[in-house]
């Protein structure tokens, strides 16, 4: 099945358009590339709609928000779903400030996102209106572990069932569910966290996967998921004793250029629940 | 006499004031570095006039173009033609939305820009007032071939004569004209074209070889044309089966740092029209 | 000495908070990381408050300083300061336009940052209170030299002693000195400053240091100094011939997160004048 997806990603070449931070934007778009897609950028309120029309999906990721770019969210996120358009939300440091935690909460409410993106601090912090984040990384206390794996998933079916969105929550386990099914996925490393943007990288991957896949999007979400995880396991094989972070940032977009909808069928590592 | 040209960008380190998009920007200023100039990047209305005053020449790329830094493109490109220095506009997505279709022939109307640096279909765009861009992209249906190549010789002569500036458009095959003669490229790989922002690195190229070489902009614009695409083939051979386009981003603007005058000399392929 | 705060560094993982160029800031990121730090980057007004709260340190650099976000910085500066928190200035390109260089002052004199970190002309502009700046680069008539380190050094610890800072002068001999004593550093390579943004992410990873090491702050800033040379050296050697700029900057971020207390106490290269 994720060998399909995969492949009409390859095929279909989705146009993204990004509403994104600036810190890691670059890996995004390269990101986008690697897996086949093709990305675009508008942050102004009199571009981004028109540029979002042209698009077949949208990603909206609030890291370094702004009062500018806010406005143009919520255009763009609105009219994509006019269109009948895929949205990502990455609700990036959701519960570190009432800025980002007001505008992720205001976006799902009035945006209706397709899937929404995060760890499972900032997804808590959606689901139950607030919450605390140690900036972008996922509250420790509040990983998810194979111990409360199954609260976990039965918290994301429920958010996923009040939304109508696909939830992905990603960690050492990434959980990506709808109201139904649950994909509980064991791809990744956990020196991807070590890199900045892992987690925004994902989104875009995710918008394009889903964009070319518009009618099996949990499906589509949870290969994207396991598409990157995968990749961070073969960029790390690959590293040297003297490769760190940066080396391997690239390295895995690099893996994400070479890996072909078979590879991603054999070394895709999940249970549905 | 490529030779030359990059020798006096080595030799004069021209400093470039660059008003460019956040996704590609950093990618610019190592490629700026790696051809031995200097980058600066201001875009605030009440700095971008004074930093164009203090640089050599100015590199304007309307990528997520937006409401604030429009003012300063204008000021600092109406500034740096006052005071003699090339300026450079790439015209990213023209045709895509109407702010930036409407920005870029604004520009091109009370700018009067050096160079200006594009796709076949952004170029189409300015030059013809409208028409449409698959995002930052050229147009499929409109690439330069071998066997378009004397109407789109023409096309873009007849654009520079009217505008008085040199007219690079860039693809498969490169042509870069002023309005009378015409340099038609044929260096590059096509893998370059999955790595963001290729064309807004020779972009900013374009602008250290124009500024370096005032009296040449059509020869000194062709020898960056013909340097990125260069840096695309070494960059190539070098890549392992591991590597992707990712690696390949880093690759080319490390070739740009090695590269030689007289590498460049000897790999140039192009033929005057 | 140095070993003990670098492990304080990977101890205590300090959350810095960067209101940054957007040239460089992926960069400053995987620096952070690298070093065993954690980023957040938030520039508007309504966000940069709430974020300085939630960590440890904050880093101002005034590269593509603008007008939306100079309040965040000085809010989030002085919010830093009530709260204890160590804040770098880096006041890149002050000299080289009004705007930069009033700035850089007036956050020198409302928020009293702890270190300040610039080239030689930066840190004059805001010593003398005016000046001269090649862009982003050193005067070269400027220069630190062992000829003229005695009067640089002098200089330092005079604006230090005024302004309560360590003040760190970074260049070919790098002096960090507080009102006292002075740590002159020739740690790094040349070839630095052929990749844009290694003075960016030396201030960031000043900030991660000072905050892992807050009641030694210029023992503190001084061992940041060395380590960031220590990673040019290390990886200037790691370098093939046909590595350029920018896998050189992947190398240092790369050599920074392999980089041990050890290795940076006996590869530091300092003496105290």
């Amino acid at each position: 099945m994720f060998e399909q997806i995969f492949e009409n990603v390859r095929q279909k070449s989705p146009l993204i358009h990004n509403i994104t931070n600036y810190v890691t934007v670059n890996d995004c778009a390269n990101m986008l590339l690697a897996c086949g897609g093709s990305p675009i950028m508008a942050d102004d309120l009199d571009d981004a709609v028109e540029i979002t029309a042209i698009c077949g999906g949208l990603n909206l990721n609030i890291g370094t928000l702004n009062q500018r770019t806010i406005p143009a969210m919520f255009a763009a996120g609105k009219r994509a779903k006019e269109l009948g358009h895929p949205v990502v939300l990455d609700p990036v440091g959701a519960g570190a400030s009432k800025l980002r935690t007001d505008t992720a909460l205001e976006l799902l409410n009035e945006v209706h996102p397709t899937v929404i993106r995060g760890n499972i601090s900032e997804v808590k912090t959606l689901a139950l209106g607030s919450g605390t984040t140690k900036g972008v990384d996922a509250d420790i206390a509040d990983k998810v572990t194979e111990d409360n794996l199954d609260g976990a998933v039965a918290f994301a079916k429920d958010f996923a069932k009040r939304t109508g969105a696909v939830i992905a929550i990603t960690g050492a386990i990434d959980v990506v569910v709808d109201g139904e099914r649950a994909f509980c996925i064991r791809n990744g490393h956990p020196m991807m966290s070590a890199i900045t943007g892992t987690g925004c990288q994902l989104s875009a991957l995710t918008a394009a996967f889903v964009t070319a896949n518009p009618d099996t999007p949990l499906e589509a979400a949870a290969a994207a998921v396991c598409a990157m995880g995968l990749c961070g396991e073969i960029a790390f094989q690959r590293l040297t004793e003297m490769d760190g972070n940066s080396s391997y940032r690239n390295y895995i977009i690099d893996a994400m250029y070479r890996l072909t909808p078979a590879v991603l069928g054999e070394g895709a590592k999940y249970e549905v629940r």
